[in-house]
């Protein structure tokens, strides 16, 4: 259900139909428009009367919303969700693209500095690096863990790059909610729901990878977990499902962008390095996915792929990933967008080192 | 790596040979044959010189493994796993079939007994029942939580039938652990690789079911992880894969029964109820999986379907489980095979109520 | 459209509706039934006015059938269709399975009579061989044409056994059904809608592949065209599907057969040699066939299926072929139906080699 | 097998190594290159001798081809192959970008009158339109057959688009040769091999549709069987394939382009109409087709779709289709390409309408 306030209700009426709601036992969820705040409330107790909420003082309307999904339509809230890093002119979401970038895992200090200086270098304004992975063999290497994490906030300070990485369970989850920008699910645990809803509780945003077998529906709903717990600052991201073919690792499903961006306010960004698992085919999907609307990209690039202990097959070199920005950019201000270059640091000017423009 | 020891090795031999293992920095796990122990020696920290384990006393011979799985393959261990359950008669894996039924949900005290009783009297051994639900939908029916852990094992207490229930999280395993006699790992959680160490670090058997899109690789790398950890008690389960078609929820690929049981020495089951979603097909895939080789069932049955919480869609009548008891029983004769009815306890008579006969 | 006459409807009123309807431009399809005739109407000119034809004499009700398929429903005829092979005591559909076994192609005089002579013995009623492979490569071994039907027509000669065959286009289609018993439509062509008019257009009994990536209903609507045309005798073959995984060629979808059983008084029957792909999960996955219900099995038998020209992988051989007979058999058994052993030559006995009773 | 001629190879040893390879009872296709002639050798009798042929006079080298797909394959042909139209600067393959775009089925003159002009206006080059459709349903509109090719080849003469249309059968294939530009080849029947064969017989280009569970070796085998024939003017067509997915109609493999464009000289264009199946998607990926860098684009175009006899969900309006080229045309500018506006008409210059530069 979805509480509309008239636009020029007051923030007193707006915290008293919270607290209505919240006696009545449900979850309201405050989400301020452009021109006037929604309250969502969800909650699995059943019917609530809409009566009594529509004669609290500064209600406009009571509407039903009969999809699966609530806060993460485009019913409650219709503008585009554009998340931004304090201390930065970086976003996601909106007119500009988010460009993520780095290796797969964190292998060392060296290695980690050695491809965040390329990606940086290219213009990238996201540093990409695995910390715990989540290997199908239990004896294949799972990651640096707290390590990589040190080096990635070194990274960050040095090149002003913001760090996203993955949690693969609440223990990680703390630590990279601690050290990093962004905090990514991946594919594999898209339906632990415990998970989501840990990193629902965390003030960092989430980057919710899709399953390789999700429907829209579920991918949605996943979404719906994290923000359900009060985090609304969730960036899906297609990654390639899994089919028949085999002439890719998994298949880049790139409808599912306007179909989100139709029904979804959250913004959405494309992996075409999982999408496709071969580096011959990562540029010319990466120039797909901005063309079919993406909001961002985020690709796997080492100095050194061949010599990478993950994901090396699927890796680019840092003058692909140059070649790769410039054509993503030339085909994003033909959509009338934009792909910055670079990050400007706009308050906390001793952390980072300024963007190269 | 395996190590095959000799026919008459000591028992002081095998724990020199284990030690030995772990002074390498490397995991031990020995596995007792009818005829002879083999070691299996697992570990990413690259390759270890198998001339000095040769020569250390009891040993036959050393084996290097090329599969991706090892402690879940025939090659390291050839006899079937038959898991027991201590005071009774109850088996799975061997020549017995494990019959496992119940509610999608504990929904009430009186909704777990009158399931219970009706599938214990059907000749059921096991009853299965959700107290964890991991649901599409944040705001859908989550599971009673320990309260359902709680009326199962009064069930188990009343009816001598074992415990199969699901664990959703890390703190969910705990509680499942403590009541439960065999711990779930949802289809949803197959690579969520935190909760399957977490399974293999508890002294209880696991029953792990395949992800939607999981190959037989990673079906079997999944049992892996749980082994790697010194579980040695997994049970695999089928429940049907996504694909295009529509007429079932899923497709239930019965040909991975087979192709399980040549590679791995792990006991396979099947579940026709989520591998089919829909009542008119369950009993017919059950025989199914019997007649393909199955190593059990698991099935849900509700009292009141029609009034089930969830999944009352492919909950089968408790007279439906007494016909698809009664044929699945005849198809495994045919077979060689034999699915036992009910329980009999063996030792500690208090606890159980005895089978009826 | 569907017409239901009046029990005691004579055949002139039958006759006088049908002659009705085709002056409105449409197309009668009488289908007699145990207690009265339906009047199936097909054709696309758009809606007629149903009042006209309840007037008629004999006429009990005039049905709108809001589904797809029309001729192929129960709605239309509820009783299953059983195909009966004059001259002989062969059916497909009914309470008796249809065992159809042979080589993937005809290769030769001696391999194909040495096949046909082990199936025979095996108990096997039809004889299936390859006289027109559809083949992936343009350069593979395309099959022996006409010549092979010769080889067919003398093993139907000699053992009894009723000959099922592929047609790959129009012009195989005329020799096919000149001298087969059941016109096969393969899977690649199961969407060429002129071919299956062409067979629909023939007075041979049609066996359906279904087609890699069917739905149920293009499977069913495919059928529908056939029975378009005025051939009712189609029998449905479930043959595997195309989904991800990859430890067997196809993935079989059993739960096919009582989705269609539902939907449709035709027989359906399952292929577990193209299903599985691989020889060792031949046996079962036929088992599991006739478990689900399935109407009859059509296997790849060779007596040499290691120089086969085609398909040597998934054909078994003879002994094998026996025992799958036999296990099959006692299956069917508990499904209170019947698997005959042979054939017996009612009338024409001449014509054949008595079954081996 | 693949014979390399030397650069300066006379025509008449070319024809001596063709006489020489038919006399040996396979089949020589000579494929002249920018720096020499290369013969492919196709047939499928077994083994040749090498030796004997690098002995003729003008050969360099003879290469054993060990893909499946020959002729296809760019080891035989390295350069791109273009396809030209006489009397036109039309091509197909190369530089310049391919676009088609039409109707579902031609319904009426009027109807297909208003199409052509649109999809001209707009800039097309290719009218596509549907006279023989394969239907799901045999009750469904079957196109208007001979009578919609007359209405094409008028609409060529009035606008000098280039016509491509469906052959469905053999008999279809006769006049879609004589009265079309193009034989196009539906996903149903990319399998239906008499067909395929029948196409290659012909001199008109091909355009192959890749068929719903195709991969890319069977996609590139199928035309390869035109190919065999003779005819090597294949256009490869991606228009979506059959996945769990169901937001869009089918799921779009961009990835494809690239892949095929590595094995193989054939130009491949996408349908974005087929490949999502929803109006709105249409034009996010024909952007993101000639960003991954489709050779054309095959677009259903209705002057009023919502009164389309068929497909007219996926079809597009003219304005739509104007601002899809505008974009589209600014992407293939990145890539270097150029998508051509409309027609010029270079000998026969009655036959046709100038285009609007």
């Amino acid at each position: 259900m979805l509480v509309v306030m008239k636009p020029q209700a007051t923030p007193e009426e707006i915290q008293a139909v919270c607290d209505h709601i919240q006696q009545l036992g449900f979850r309201p969820h405050p989400l301020p428009g452009a021109q006037r705040t929604a309250i969502g409330i969800t909650g699995n107790q059943g019917q609530i009367d809409q009566g009594n909420i529509e004669e609290l003082s500064g209600v406009a309307e009571v509407i039903r919303v009969s999809k699966p999904y609530k806060l993460v339509s485009r019913d409650i809230k219709e503008e585009d969700t554009i998340i931004r890093f304090p201390g930065t002119n970086i976003t996601i979401g909106g007119r500009d693209l988010a460009m993520i970038a780095g290796p797969c895992s964190i292998e060392s200090r060296e290695q980690g500095f050695a491809c965040a200086e390329a990606v940086a270098k290219a213009g990238a304004q996201f540093f990409r690096g695995g910390a715990y992975k989540p290997r199908t063999s239990p004896y294949a290497f799972q990651g640096l863990g707290e390590e990589a994490l040190k080096i990635m906030a070194e990274i960050r300070d040095r090149f002003g790059l913001r760090i996203v990485t993955e949690a693969i369970d609440a223990e990680a989850l703390e630590l990279v909610a601690e050290y990093a920008d962004v905090i990514q699910i991946g594919a594999r645990n898209m339906q632990n729901y415990s998970l989501l809803r840990a990193a629902g509780r965390k003030r960092k945003p989430v980057l919710l990878k899709r399953g390789l077998s999700a429907t829209l529906e579920e991918f949605l709903m996943a979404a719906e977990y994290i923000m359900s717990e009060g985090n609304y600052e969730v960036i899906l991201c297609e990654r390639g499902i899994r089919t028949f073919t085999d002439h890719t690792r998994n298949t880049l499903d790139l409808s599912i962008v306007p179909a989100v961006q139709r029904l979804s306010h959250l913004p959405i960004i494309v992996d075409p390095s999982h999408g496709t698992g071969k580096r011959n085919k990562v540029t010319p999907l990466a120039r797909a996915a901005v063309a079919v609307g993406a909001d961002g990209l985020i690709v796997e690039v080492h100095h050194q792929p061949d010599k990478a202990l993950s994901d090396g097959m699927q890796s680019i070199y840092p003058e692909q990933y140059e070649q790769l920005f410039h054509e993503c950019s030339q085909i994003a201000e033909i959509l009338h967008r934009n792909i910055p270059r670079g990050v400007s640091i706009t308050e906390d000017a001793g952390a980072a080192h300024p963007a190269a423009h």
